[in-house]
């Protein structure tokens, strides 16, 4: 089964000492699987010429794409151009389109296009230029032998664009593709890796051509089932409609299996799975978050038209404003503490009565690191919810480092939203 | 000058197609830099022994240090234990050591340790273990010819505790240092990219061994200067007496370039700086959050011991908790709209007051996608603080998608903050 294999590889120092990851090479592999190329490795070495080019030549040796990302800017560090460039001996010269579009982005701008900024518009002979329509240096595309090699700028939103509106159609259109890939993710909240495996059983040794992954990780864990199928040279057609039934039987195995844990597939997180079934009853929510310092109201926000539904959020650190904000007692506060099922129901209550919402959310805990004591050690976390279904509350005991408690507390807290609004009206 | 040179290899299907990045090379390559061992690539393959032994004979060629990580767990796609094995023909065999403390770690979790789980406890022959004392997976350390291969855990928090207590002091031992690491970063707010370079001037021409390097985010520009010290064989510490000097004045020069716009060096955090100022000045503060959502607050309570300045927040969404936290009155909300200098000024004289802190922080504006006009476009953002300085408002027009605009907006806003706590007091 030849399949189309590409590599990417990702310039710039500050990816092996500078505290970056490289983000690109995420929706660049999604982009290239839909044309049917799988990614077999991905690179990333510093802004160094020589040491593009050895990557670059290696790639060359087994790949059928190579995607470059990153280095293209105008700053004194930026030399992917000229290693490509090299590479393949073709000059680079300015292309009067490049420099045109430059002049207007930074017209835009109020700037003029000074000699170093102009560099951007230098491309290398025979390259297709790929436009930069939401930032200013365009990438290019260049044919070499059975090699396509993409040069794309570093800034996701312009690499993302550029992939998607120039570069697919030309692959696409190069490779007549060979193979087809099929990929489906699960993701699961509330039982470890090893449980989530269980849970999978036989099906894991059933389908013999078919990947599986798991992936733990403070948001849950994900499975992947994937799966190349080739295609005949001429009976592509048939052949997916053959593969089609059996694929689908799979990914309604796996569903089944996963049951009440899995929460979302595919790429939809945990928040815009619980803002769809807040605006699937209509209901109006309200959050008093402790130890979570705001970041449940912040992920929800991430989705756009939250506001619909989420009407106010407090982060209530001090007892003075729990009880301010929420009217929880002193009285309470003070027996059982600030941390406990008591405060939690009282702050989803209270939060729910004056904000005059369906269904109010109330979450206090240790985040860490100083706070714990043997009792109530660090990770300890009381979650409740108020609602037109009354009021449930969780404890839950989480490990590892203050931003670790909080990730985590407010994956299970928005969880625990998922469940309670997911649940049949009784 | 001849330069120990690492490969980081990350092994797992995710990091090529499941949206994941390799988090773990970022700290693995600081810490190889703290040994004096410079990491030229990355490579990231996926759970394919084939793959993994392709990239680890590739970088046999060429590197000193080799740390693979990841794909050593219990489920069924890690591999990696396996691909190691059979590169070097090590036989894998189970470690009474390895199994014991696997044993211990289970027992607490209250869990046996099946077959499946015991997989952990093989270790390639003559191979070092690195004991795992925050997770399960014990990793191992081989030297081979003149080379040194590290295999690690995928988790982070594992593998960093491995890399910093047993890697690092085999490796110090093993190479005497060729070279030593000179690294600053500085981190900017409020400038573009090419206009931090233009205020860098003649600095950027003066140092020739010394590199640096600009990095734009929706968090500012980083500036990072570094530059490889070799090691007389005899001399080392002479020649590291005749650098510091040259050093010192340079990190001096670029600090004194960067003026206000510098907010931090090193690793250090926008909310980090922010919290120090405002516990230097024992002032506490409310926030007010539209747009933004809780991420101020979120990113806010972060840093241990925020709980110390940061007494509450709120993120009124609504025009109705706009008023009834903050007091903003409905005529001045229908008048300016809730997107205007008036009401973040409002916002921040309203939680002040009501909060009973020194500084209350108010920030209103158009995350979008939707909810933009032409008069007040989608990324329009309105900041303010009331303190004991004053009131201070700032109008931002942001570009971006959602999460990019609530990102600038809060990096801007805490930027107001770190500056109006800078002032001297008048």
């Amino acid at each position: 089964m030849k399949l189309l294999h590409a590599d990417i590889i990702a310039v710039g120092s500050e990816l092996l000492l500078g505290g970056r990851v490289d983000s690109n090479s995420v929706f660049v592999s999604n982009l290239l699987a839909e044309c049917g190329i799988d990614v077999r490795k991905k690179i990333a070495v510093g802004d160094h010429r020589g040491d593009i080019q050895e990557a670059l030549r290696a790639s060359l040796k087994r790949a059928d794409v190579i995607v470059l990302t990153g280095g293209l800017g105008s700053t004194l560090d930026d030399c992917t151009r000229e290693a490509v460039a090299d590479t393949f001996r073709r000059p680079l010269t300015r292309r009067k389109k490049a420099y045109a579009d430059l002049q207007t982005r930074y017209r835009r701008f109020g700037r003029p296009v000074t000699p170093l900024l102009a560099k951007q518009a230098l491309i290398p002979s025979g390259a297709m230029i790929l436009s930069n329509t939401v930032g200013t240096a365009p990438g290019f595309l260049i044919r070499e032998g059975h090699s396509v090699i993409v040069v794309l700028p570093g800034v996701p939103r312009e690499a993302k664009v550029m992939m998607a509106s120039q570069v697919q159609p030309v692959l696409r259109k190069i490779f007549k593709s060979t193979g087809q890939y099929w990929f489906h993710a699960f993701n699961t909240f509330g039982l470890p890796e090893t449980d989530v495996q269980k849970q999978l059983g036989l099906i894991l040794k059933e389908y013999a051509h078919i990947q599986f992954g798991l992936l733990a990780s403070p948001r849950g864990v994900t499975v992947t089932v994937s799966c190349w199928v080739s295609n005949g040279s001429r009976s592509s057609v048939k052949e997916k409609s053959l593969f089609f039934p059996v694929w689908e039987h799979l990914i309604n195995q796996v569903r089944d299996c996963l049951g009440p844990w899995l929460f979302s597939e595919g790429e939809r997180t945990m928040e815009e799975i619980v803002g769809e079934l807040l605006r699937g009853r209509s209901w109006t929510m309200a959050l008093a978050e402790s130890c979570t310092g705001g970041l449940i109201a912040h992920r929800l926000t991430e989705v756009p038209g939250s506001s619909l539904y989420l009407d106010r959020g407090v982060v209530s650190y001090s007892n003075q404003s729990k009880r301010e904000f929420a009217g929880v007692p002193v009285s309470m506060l003070r027996r059982h503490g600030a941390v406990s099922s008591q405060v939690a129901k009282a702050m989803a209550k209270g939060i729910r009565m004056r904000s005059r919402v369906d269904v109010g959310v109330g979450v206090t805990g240790i985040a860490g690191p100083g706070g714990g004591t043997a009792k109530k050690p660090v990770g300890l976390v009381y979650g409740a919810i108020d609602g037109p279904r009354g009021t449930q509350c969780q404890r839950w005991q989480f490990w590892g480092d203050r931003t670790e408690i909080k990730l985590k507390t407010s994956q299970a807290m928005l969880d625990l939203i998922r469940r309670y609004s997911n649940e049949t009206a009784s």
